[in-house]
Order: C-alpha cells, then structure tokens, then sequence
C-alpha cells in the first residue's frame, strides 16, 4: 500500500478514529492516483487504521478509478441509487459500525454531513482531517518537485507563445486564445487556471479577467498562467512593456521587481511566511505603494494553489526545506496599471529555487 | 432590489428564519449579477427578511462587485484578517444577532458552519436553503431561455469546427485545441466544461477525456461540448463518423438516436422525469443495449449543469414549461465503441424546443 495511506492510518490509530472519509478530489487523488471532481455526485476514499480502504464512486468513475492504477476494491453506485445508504452498507461489511470519524471539514458540505449521520446516528466527527491533509501535503518529494519543475516548463514556454502574441489591435482574449491553443498543441490539455492577460489599466483589477478591448500601444501588459503537468501545476507572473509605457508605470515595475528579489533572496529554511510576506511589503510601502498591495505575498502549491504555507502577515509558520509557494508581490494602482511579478519556489537547505525561469527585467516588446 | 432578492426575502418571512447565507457563486450571481469562486476565500450574500442585503467579499474582490451592478453594501477582508470575525461584526450592525439561518447546506463546508457556530452560539440551521435555490432556478424565464438559445447557438458552432478538424493523423486532444482556439477567437473564453472528443473504442468511457492518440478511419467520434452565454451554458453531444465504421457501430447509433428523438418527442407538460427517463431506456433495453446506458437520460441545467430537474428512474417530478434539461441517452460498449447524443432543451406549453440545432442524423466524414 502507498506510504501516504500507511501513514493515515496510523494516524488514524494514534487518535483513535475508526474511519477516514475523504472526499476532497484533490486528496483523493493524493491516496489513489485517481482524479475526478464528481461535483453533485459522491465521491469518497474510506480509510480504516486496520483494514483496507475503498473507493466508493460514480458507477461511471469505476474503470477509470481502476485505469489509474487502484488495486484495492471500488464500489460503484448508479444515478437512481441511493449513495449513502450504499456506502454505509460496505462500510459496515469491512469496519461494523464505526463511531469516530475524521472528516474534511474544509470540503465536505453540511448535507453530506447530515446524510452520514442519517446512516450512522451514533457518529463523532472530532477531527478535521484537512488539517491533517495540509500537514501531509507540506512539504514536497523530490519526485512531486520534479513535477513542479516540468509544469514550471511548461509555463514558461507559454510567457514565450505569450510574448510573442502581442501585436497591436489584439485583444487581451485574442492573446490568451494563443497561448491556450500553442498548449494544447504540445499536449497540455488542463491550465491550471483561467490564463490571465491584462493590460493597461485592466491589470489594476487582480482578480479580473481579459477583456476584449485591443491592447494598445505604450502600456504594460500582466501575464498570469499555468498549467496541470501530472495533476501537478505552475503558477506564474509576468508584466512586459508593450512600446514605452509611463514612467509611473516603469516605477511600479521597478519596486515590484525590487520586491519580488528581495523576497526571493529571503526565502530559506528558517525564516517565516511572515516575515517572508513583510521583506516584500516593506520595500513596496517604503517606496509608497503599499495601499496598492492588496494581497498576501504567496500561497503554497503542489496539486493545486491553494496549499499551506499561506506566506502572509500572522502565519508563523516557519519555512522549511520542500515547502513550495508563490511570491508574488502585486501593485495595483485603479485606473493606472497593475503590475504582478511572481515565481512559485521550493525551499532548498539554503535558499529557495524558483520553478519558472522566464527573465523577469523588464522586457520591452514593440 | 431584483425580483429574486425580495422573493427570497419573503421566503425567510414565511419561514421565520431571520438570515440567509446565501454561498454557492451560482447562487450568489443569480441574487446580485456577479460572479466569483473565491475558492477557499470567503464570498457570501446575507439576505434578511426585512434589512438591506450585503454581500461579504474578499478586499479583492469588492470593485468588480461593483462593477458587476452590485448597488447594496459590499464589505471586503484583507488575507490575514478574520473573515467570520468582521462578517458577524456586519451582521450585527444590520440585524442583531439573527438566531435562525438558512443555508445552504448542499455546498457550506461543515467548517464553515462552524465558523458561524463561533461567532454565533445561539444560531440554528432548521432549513437548507439549496432546495429552496433549485425551486427558485427549476423553472426559466424567457430572458433566461433567451440567453440558453444563445450558448445553444455557439455550441453548434463548436461543433462545426470540431467536425471539419478531424483528419487522418489528428488526435482527439488536437481536434479539441481547435475548437477552443476558434472559439476564443470568437469572444467565448469559457466552456462550459472540458471539452470532450472521444473517438472509437475510447469513446466507451463516457467520463474519461481526449487522448494523444490519433483519431483511425472506420471510427465513431463523440463530441461533447458547451459554452457560457453571460453566465449561461449550453452542453450538447454528437457523434459522427469518419469513414465507415463497423456494423455493430452503426446500429448502436440508430438505436441511441431512436431512443433521443422518441425522449424528445414525449418531453411535455404533464410527464414525469422518470417516465421521460423510461421512453429512452425501454428503446434501448429492447434492443439489447440496457446495460450499456449507463447514466440518468438526463440533468437539469441554466447557470450549471447541475441543476433540477435531475431525468432519472426514481424522479417524480411533473414537467412543466420553463424547465430547462439534457436528452442525453448513451450506449458504450467498452472496447468497441460509444455513442451519445445529446440536446439541452426547454419544456413549451405542449412539447419542448432544443437549444442546440446541429443536425442528428449520422454524418459522414471522409
């Protein structure tokens, strides 16, 4: 059985817990090898600290479960069945009634909460498990970090279609319709986000998207982009100048840049996501932009991107070798420009690597 | 304030519950215009029965709020302070301290929940609101179908895109990369789901996606496919041959598409989910292929695919004009072949009219 299993299920018996329901797609996968979001259907890895796990799935995922390499039982129900009435059955053939559960609070809805208790009325849930799966997470094999890396490749050749995409009347659309399309061309079907492509003062919206309007000239344009490579992804930031924007605009890029080597240099084991977040936001608030840093520096990644660490203001999470997250400092100024530079790294015994290699001085486009 | 906040306003009325935390984006964007997946960020809408609404939004997030026609309250939260904190800070300054909520408990994670629990000892949860979310979305008003024709519209485009790319030597992954790039192109930046080409034998795997490998002559192709219209979607599935596929193809797409215009044909006012259900399944059962359809007919759909009515044994549901659901009936024999032919349709006042035009008899492709 996988080590991550193992080691779930001794945790399971050092704290006493009879079962382990996971439900989230990206843990699941974790487990088993086996990725799929079943949205309003019920997908569950039923974990016990003596006997054999089990898949319980969509009948239509069962194959698929299988493909993916699990070698221990999938049960599959139908749409007209009844999934929890179902899962409990099997779960009572291997475990009899089991009364200490763990469970992903972080993920698991209410209703489904209520429909286990519906077939085990005698059940505690004293443990959030998504705790424990952050935990599990954290830190990084050198094989999960040679999947970062590829993905981090990968994004890298995008920023290149990217750059290479922007002409003058293009839309901000048109130039993410050419990055998509050059991916899957190589074979990479899932970015692991909507491709962001902002320019102007569309780049000071940081959760907006691309728009139809034509880029123009003597702007800066903000790429944001990643990819899936083995359910593992990137995540990167790039600002280039299209023309000769404003020397505003080359100043923010310059206190951003400024930031984002600063806290580069400063990610090692030993210091924390705090103290990581302030470094950048420092440099940022001396030069007088610090409103107009509205986010936290980074967010952990791996499977997805919203892993531990978090590297913000009151974590305290001390940063330790195979941690992997953003920096990506970010400075937005409404109606102005925005710009966001950003790598995902991992913590190395003495410093951190970054996964994206794409030059980040200024690069002027005409 | 929009019909749709009032009426939910006098449903807590009715029901005496004095807060609605309102969570699903689908449903957030029904009430107020805008939509985001603050994934594990926090974006809610508060209703209360006789108060303003407000919607609680990361910092990030307020100006597109905003700038989505949100004209109530917005309060953001920066990353590192205390959402459910600040949240019940606003909560009590509009109404006191709410003691019965209505959530929705078919997508609040248990942590939430408790989260609320913490800053709201007293609260009760009696009633789950996203039943009361699929009665207010089950049945489609003509601006709404208005919008599904149009997703409908693009969604036959697709697929004039994706019949013209299959070539000898194409894979499944490359004839989807030029559907999305040509729909990009055309301003349509989200599908509605992966796109999914599946040719011969691995179209018999109806939740697994395109391949690298190359599409062969004599195979059946299936394409799955939508888009989104303003926050509408279109989903829709044809198969067609390229080449001359084998006898046992053939006759599992006559029997499939038998079985979808006869589904279409009694789709009405007056008959049940399951009985619609039953008409496409008793078609294919006595033609011997009962067990190789393995999925409900058909899902409800609008904003989701995810929507009621759910076209299944077991759903006694009543059609009625306005509800808006897939004809979806499939045959996959595995290691041979699959075929599903789908439209997304609209119940009238004595039939009911697809959204999807694309022809359904077999096409030849050389």
């Amino acid at each position: 059985m996988k080590k991550q299993l193992l080691d779930l299920q001794e945790y399971l018996a050092q704290n006493n817990l009879d079962i382990a329901y996971i439900s989230n797609p990206s843990d699941i996968n974790y487990f088993t090898g086996f990725y799929s979001d079943p949205v309003e259907r019920i997908l569950a890895l039923l974990v016990f600290p003596d006997k054999d796990p089990f898949l319980f799935a969509p009948q239509l995922e069962v194959e698929a479960a299988k493909d993916a390499g699990w070698d221990k039982d999938v049960f599959g129900y139908l749409d007209h069945e009844k999934p929890f009435e179902l899962m409990a059955g099997h779960i009572k053939d291997v475990a009899g009634t089991p009364t200490k559960w763990g469970i992903e609070k972080d993920d698991l809805p209410v209703q489904k909460l209520e429909a286990i208790k519906g077939q085990f009325p005698d059940a505690q849930f004293p443990t959030n498990l998504s705790r424990y799966m952050e935990n599990a997470k954290l830190i990084k094999t050198a094989a999960e970090i040679n999947e970062l890396k590829a993905a981090g490749t990968e994004a890298d050749y995008a920023f290149e279609v990217g750059f290479n995409a922007i002409k003058e009347g293009r839309t901000e659309q048109e130039v993410v319709a050419e990055i998509e399309y050059a991916m899957m061309r190589k074979g990479v079907m899932h970015m692991s986000f909507d491709t962001i492509v902002q320019a102007g003062a569309n780049a000071a919206n940081p959760h907006g998207g691309p728009e139809k309007n034509p880029i123009e000239k003597n702007e800066l344009v903000l790429f944001d982009l990643g990819t899936v490579h083995n359910g593992y992804i990137s995540d990167a930031s790039r600002t280039v100048a299209f023309g000769k924007p404003d020397a505003k605009s080359l100043d923010i890029y310059k206190v951003d840049l400024e930031a984002q080597y600063a806290a580069m240099d400063a990610a090692k084991p030993g210091i924390t996501a705090a103290e990581l977040d302030k470094v950048a936001r420092d440099i940022i608030t001396k030069a007088g932009y610090g409103e107009y840093f509205i986010h936290r520096l980074g967010h952990g990644m791996g499977t997805s991107e919203h892993e531990f660490p978090s590297i913000m203001e009151g974590n305290d999470m001390v940063l330790k070798p195979g941690m992997c997250f953003s920096i990506e400092p970010g400075i937005y100024i409404p109606n102005v420009a925005g710009v966001r530079i950003e790598d995902c790294v991992y913590i190395t015994e003495d410093g951190c690597e970054p996964f994206t290699h794409t030059n980040k001085e200024l690069k002027y486009i005409d």
